[in-house]
């Protein structure tokens, strides 16, 4: 189970019922937090996400639309009981933003909380975290502030014991870990066994690409290269291309030609300004450079895998 | 006009659809904000509350739970084009913990901010704000952290002028501002006027006490006597009365027994712990003790007026 909820698609204010900044990441039983604007734990909550799996939060920048529900949902984590320990990671400064919110607020967390601060000239393409299963690594964005986008990659899979083929030629059960873990051994009555002759080939391994808040930056293409699924900002249209490079923000079609570049297998669109309401022009702008692309929607389940 | 919009009646964390302490006072044609829990500007722009007559804030206390959407409000009117100045009063601390956040998140406010930090040794029953026709006072409540009350009282009202009675008198129009002042004349005819021939009584005068977070403290009944409307916080229900002595809370019963006390015209109870889904019972010991009480509703605009 590899998929993405997004919790809000608005940038910078509210704007249309579209809320601030949040992905949340489901990998199996693990659920990373991307992002946590006002109103996240909200949110979190109304869409029955399990807050008491959160294995990790990945804050991009410290612009208040991406990060004004940090310190909400970490302490009501902290009230609801939660022990294990948390990691945030964030550019340089997410730890005095926190630590002097709790301390104003008499606020005590009862569990750890771990900040890992991220530093353009340390952590570009850094990876960050890492499970039996999943990588994270950040790299940087172009925005007028020190911002990263992060690239949750599925490390490569096994490849699948043709377990029929293994029985048909008599080997024994207790030799299949064997079988799985690609080594070659002997048996009893002294065939030698060549593991490639039992296994298919590997399950693909698919990765999610979360790439907000920045201006046109082709230099993000190596890595989120070949991403399944790519989130890119799409704050305005391209008649506003000026404006969004004032801003240091994205234009649909430029947010479609980074995943040209990157041939990812889809692109969702989101953080779209308050000055639109209806958004067909913006899938239609993205959708004329690269076809495959959607809006993001607010509490759909997006999985990330080829469709 | 004059009415009360509770936004958050959850204490803490968000429970069962209830938000985070809020609560919006509109008077003619100002509004006017207590306190500021996560989610205040969603649920300002949910309920169509206009943030551009936003007058004035007031922090009860920095606890989370009532602070933490304020810096995302205060951006919004910003990035919603406001101009005009606006004051935000609360304990000592805000104005740090309003400051950090912006320097951190390189957020700059369009308008003037004032800061008004209070201190219970010199704002217990301090006016803070008056226009033609109210005025805002704090008091002192008992809480583990400094903690304000506010009071909100229409002015003195104008004597109805009886214009009929002084048309039957032949007293020409252009005297009539004088009636209304109180202020006795002569006629061009030698004739004395005494204007209180002329008037009616007063209009009555309103009043609405905001009490959250407190233990029970009958040294508050002083400043919210006789209040038309008073909201005091019932985090608890009665046989938790020693878990809300240990918190600074207050049960159901005691926030009656205050408006009991104060002899106040209506009591909402609000600030309720997660710990209850139903509140069938905060009603109920609540009205063995002050009939005239009634759960707070989100979203429900209460008249600050006798019913």
């Amino acid at each position: 189970m590899f998929q993405v909820c997004v919790l809000g698609t608005s940038s910078a204010v509210p704007a249309f019922g579209r809320n601030l900044s949040a992905h949340v990441v489901q990998h199996n039983q693990k659920l990373f937090l991307l992002d946590c604007g006002e109103g996240t734990q909200f949110r979190l909550i109304r869409n029955r996400i399990r807050l008491r799996r959160l294995s990790a939060i990945f804050i991009t920048h410290l612009h208040g639309d991406h990060i004004w529900g940090l310190a909400g949902l970490l302490t009501t984590l902290s009230l609801n009981a939660r022990a294990e320990p948390l990691t945030v990671y964030g550019p340089k400064g997410l730890a005095q933003f926190l630590q002097m919110q709790f301390a104003l607020t008499h606020s005590e967390l009862q569990y750890p909380l771990e900040i890992v601060e991220l530093e353009a000239a340390l952590h570009d393409g850094a990876l960050l975290y890492q499970d039996n299963r999943l990588t994270i690594s950040c790299f940087v964005l172009q925005h007028h502030v020190p911002c990263f986008g992060y690239m949750l990659r599925e490390k490569p899979k096994r490849r699948r014991l043709v377990a029929d083929r293994a029985h048909a030629d008599g080997i024994p059960k207790e030799y299949f870990h064997l079988l799985k873990q690609e080594v070659g051994f002997t048996l009893p009555d002294g065939r030698e066994i060549d593991p490639n002759h039992y296994l298919g080939p590997p399950l693909p391994a698919y990765s999610y690409a979360y790439c907000t808040d920045t201006q046109y930056a082709p230099s993000i293409v190596p890595h989120v290269r070949h991403a399944t699924l790519m989130y890119h900002e799409a704050t305005f249209l391209d008649d506003m291309a000026q404006r969004a490079a004032e801003t240091a923000h994205s234009t649909a079609s430029q947010a479609a030609d980074i995943a040209r570049q990157a041939e990812v297998g889809q692109l969702i669109i989101g953080h779209f300004s308050a000055r639109y309401h209806d958004l067909t022009q913006h899938l239609e702008q993205a959708r004329a450079v690269f076809p495959d692309t959607h809006l993001a929607e607010e509490g759909i389940w997006y999985p990330i895998a080829p469709f």
